[in-house]
C-alpha cells in the first residue's frame, strides 16, 4: 500500500487540471498578449481563471494577480508594499513562525533600513492580540501574519488581528500568507480586513509554478518583475496560461465542495490523531476539530529521530515530512516547533502528516500498523 | 488551412514535453525539497533537466538557475547584479532595442541612483563597437545586450562585444538576453565571454512559466525571490518540476538536431522573403540567410495598417504579430523599428512572421496567396 501524507508540501493534480493544462499546451497555446484569435483564446483562459478565483474570495477580478507561486506572492506582498509605502514609515510587524518566503524578504528589508518586529507565539502557535496592539506604531506600514501555520496547523485569528491593527493605525496594510489555508477555509478579504493574500497552486491539487496574490484595490505596491506590461504592469512575463488555467480549475473544484472536502480532511486528521494516541510515547502537537487546519497532524515520537522514522516509513510506502519541505535545505530545527515551546527532545523527533482529497482512512490504518511495528524496533536500535 | 506564424511570441509544445509534464503532475508529483523517495524522484527530474541544458551551453550544471521565464531571468540578471555590485559602480550600458523585461528594470534602477547608457543601433539593428568602447567607464558594472532582436531578427556580435568590454574594464559583467536565440544558435558562454544568459521555455516548444538564467560561477548576484533556500538560496519557491522537466526535454530536442531545425527555419525564412518580393509595395526589414535569426521575417506593407492586415490574415487562419507580443499592451510604436530607422510610414504598417519547427512551406504558399488577395482590397478600402 502507498500512503502519501505530504500534501502540505505538494499535491497530486486533479484530472480536470491535467486536462486543461494539456489542452492549453497543445491546442490553445497562444500568447495571451497576441492580438489575434489565438491570443484572445489564451486571454480567455486567464480571464476565466481570474473570475473563478475572485468568486471564491468575493473580490473583484482585477484584484487577483497571477504569480509563479506562493513564494513569489509572499515576496511581492512584503517587498512590493514596503518599497511602495516607505515614505509613510519603515516599520513592519510579523511573527516568529512565518514561512521563509515571508521571513527572508523581511531580512532583506532590514538591510534596506526597515525595522521589523517579530511577535512570539504561545503553545498553540497563536500571537497575542495585546502584544500586537502594542507593536503597532505610527510608522508601521505592514503587518504580515500567516493564516494557517504549515507545520502544526495553527489558525491565526486574522479577522481580530486586522481589527486590532486598523483601530490603532488605519493606514497599516495587512498581508496574510494563506498558502496552507486557501482551499480549506472560506476566506473573504473584504469582510476580514485583509489587504493582501498569498496563495499557491500546487497545495490545492493545482499545478506547480503558479499562484496568485490578492491585492485589494487602492493598495500601493511595486512590481518584483518589470517588463512587457502584462497584468496591468504589476507582473511582467508571458502569462503562464496552462498554469493559470489549471489553478482556476483547482480553485473552483476545491470551493465547489469545500464543506465536503473539509469534512473528509478533518475526519482523517481526527482519526489519525486518535489512533496515534494508541501508540506509546507519541505526543500530538496539532489539534483535532475545526479550530485548526483540517489537513495537518504534527506528532512527536519519544526517542526516535524524525529523519530515521521518515525513511523507515518511506520504505513501507508512507510519505511524510520532518519539519516543512519548504525549509528542508536549511540546517537546524524548525522555528515553529521552537516557537510553540516544544520540549527540546522533541524538536528533532517530530513528523508532519498532511492530507489531501485523495487520501483514505485505510491508509491511516496501514500507517498506524506500520508505526506500531517500527517504533519499538527503532527505539531498541537507538538504545542498543 | 491554418498557418501559425507567431512562434516568437509563443510556440506549441512538443509531444515529448507534454508527456513529461503530465507524468510529473500525476505520478511523480513530489516536492523536490521533500526528503523521501517522492522528493528524490522530483529532484532527479530537476537534476536531469539542469544537466541537459548545461550540456547545450557547455557550462557546469550548477551555473543554471531555473526561473519562472524569460522576464524573470532578465529582471534577475539586471537588478540582481546591479544590487550585488553597486559598490564597484553604478553605471550600466544597454541598447535602444532591448526587450521591455531588460529596459524596464533599468528604469527601476535609474530611480535607485544608477546611470544607464542606451546605445543606438544602425539600420541592421547592430550597435557600434566603437560607441560601446567609449561608453565603458571605470564605474561600469554591467552591459546587457540581446543576442537576437525579437522584432527584426538582428544578431548582435556578442563575442566581439564581450571582447571590447572586458579589454577596457575586465570587471564589467556581460548579460545576454538570448530568449530568441537559444535553440536557434550554438551558444557557448565560456568561449563567448558571456557572464549571464537569459532563456525562456515557451519560445522553444517548451512550457510557459519556466525559463533559466545562466550565471557564470563567480558572478555576484542577489536573488529576486527570497525564501526556502531552493536552488542554493538564489531563487526560492517549490521547484516547478513539470515546467523544468519540460524545459529540459525541449532544450535537448532542439539541440539534438539543431542544424536540421535551423536549416528548416532558414529555408522558410528565405522562401517567405523571396515570395514577399513578388508582391507589390512590400519591404522586408529582416535579412535572408544565416547572418540573422532563422525564424523571423519582418515586412512592411505600403498603405496598409498592420493591425488591419493582422486581423484580415487571422480571418483566413494566418496568425502573425504586429510589433512584438511582449509589448503589445504598450501604446505607441516599436522601439526597434524606430531604432533601425524604418521610414515613419512603415512604423505602423509592419508585421512579424515567426516560424517554429512545426511550420511547412505550403503554409507560406497559402499566406502569399492570401496576401495577394488581401493587399489590393485593403489598399483600395483605405483610399476609398
Amino acid at each position: 500500500m502507498e500512503a502519501y501524507f505530504d500534501n502540505s508540501a505538494t499535491t497530486r493534480v486533479l484530472d480536470s487540471v491535467t486536462e486543461i493544462v494539456v489542452r492549453t499546451m497543445t491546442q490553445d497555446y497562444g500568447n495571451a498578449a497576441a492580438k489575434h484569435r489565438k491570443g484572445m483564446e489564451a486571454e480567455q483562459y486567464i480571464r476565466s481563471a481570474r473570475a473563478e478565483i475572485a468568486k471564491t474570495l468575493k473580490v473583484a477580478d482585477k484584484e487577483i494577480l497571477f504569480t509563479s507561486g506562493g513564494s513569489e506572492s509572499n515576496n511581492m506582498a512584503v517587498t512590493g508594499t514596503a518599497l511602495a509605502n516607505q515614505r509613510a514609515g519603515k516599520h513592519i510587524i510579523s511573527t516568529a513562525i512565518e514561512h521563509p518566503s515571508v521571513y527572508n524578504p523581511m531580512a532583506f528589508l532590514e538591510e534596506q533600513g526597515f525595522e521589523i518586529t517579530f511577535l512570539p507565539v504561545d503553545g498553540e502557535g497563536h500571537i497575542s492580540l495585546e502584544e500586537l496592539e502594542q507593536a503597532v506604531r505610527p510608522d508601521t506600514i505592514l503587518v504580515s501574519v500567516m493564516y494557517v501555520n504549515n507545520e502544526v496547523g495553527a489558525v491565526e485569528p486574522v479577522e481580530e488581528i486586522s481589527r486590532v491593527i486598523k483601530k490603532k493605525n488605519p493606514r497599516v496594510l495587512f498581508h496574510v500568507d494563506a498558502i496552507q489555508a486557501y482551499g480549506k477555509f472560506r476566506i473573504y478579504p473584504k469582510r476580514q480586513g485583509i489587504d493582501l493574500l498569498s496563495v499557491s497552486g500546487h497545495k490545492i491539487h493545482g499545478p506547480k509554478g503558479v499562484g496568485f496574490l490578492y491585492i485589494g484595490s487602492g493598495v500601493r505596491i511595486r512590481p518584483l518583475i518589470y517588463g512587457g506590461g502584462q497584468q496591468g504592469g504589476l507582473r511582467a512575463g508571458t502569462e503562464n496560461v496552462p498554469g493559470v488555467a489549471g489553478l482556476g480549475v483547482a480553485a473552483r473544484e476545491m470551493y465547489q465542495n469545500l464543506e465536503g472536502h473539509v469534512a473528509h480532511l478533518t475526519e482523517l486528521k481526527d482519526y489519525l490523531t486518535d489512533r496515534l494516541g494508541e501508540l506509546e510515547g507519541v505526543q500530538v502537537n496539532s489539534r483535532k476539530g475545526t479550530g485548526s487546519a483540517p489537513q495537518i497532524v504534527s506528532a512527536s515520537f519519544d526517542g526516535v529521530r524524525s529523519e530515521v522514522l521518515l525513511h523507515a516509513l518511506e520504505d513501507r510506502g508512507i510519505y511524510v515530512s520532518s519539519g516543512s519541505a519548504c525549509s528542508s535545505h536549511h540546517p537546524g530545527v524548525s522555528g515553529t516547533l521552537k516557537g510553540i515551546g516544544l520540549a527540546p527532545r522533541y524538536l528533532d523527533a517530530t513528523l508532519r502528516f498532511s492530507f489531501g482529497i485523495f487520501n483514505r482512512k485505510e491508509e491511516i490504518d496501514y500507517c498506524i500498523q506500520v508505526l506500531g511495528e517500527l517504533l519499538p524496533v527503532l527505539r531498541k536500535y537507538k538504545r542498543g
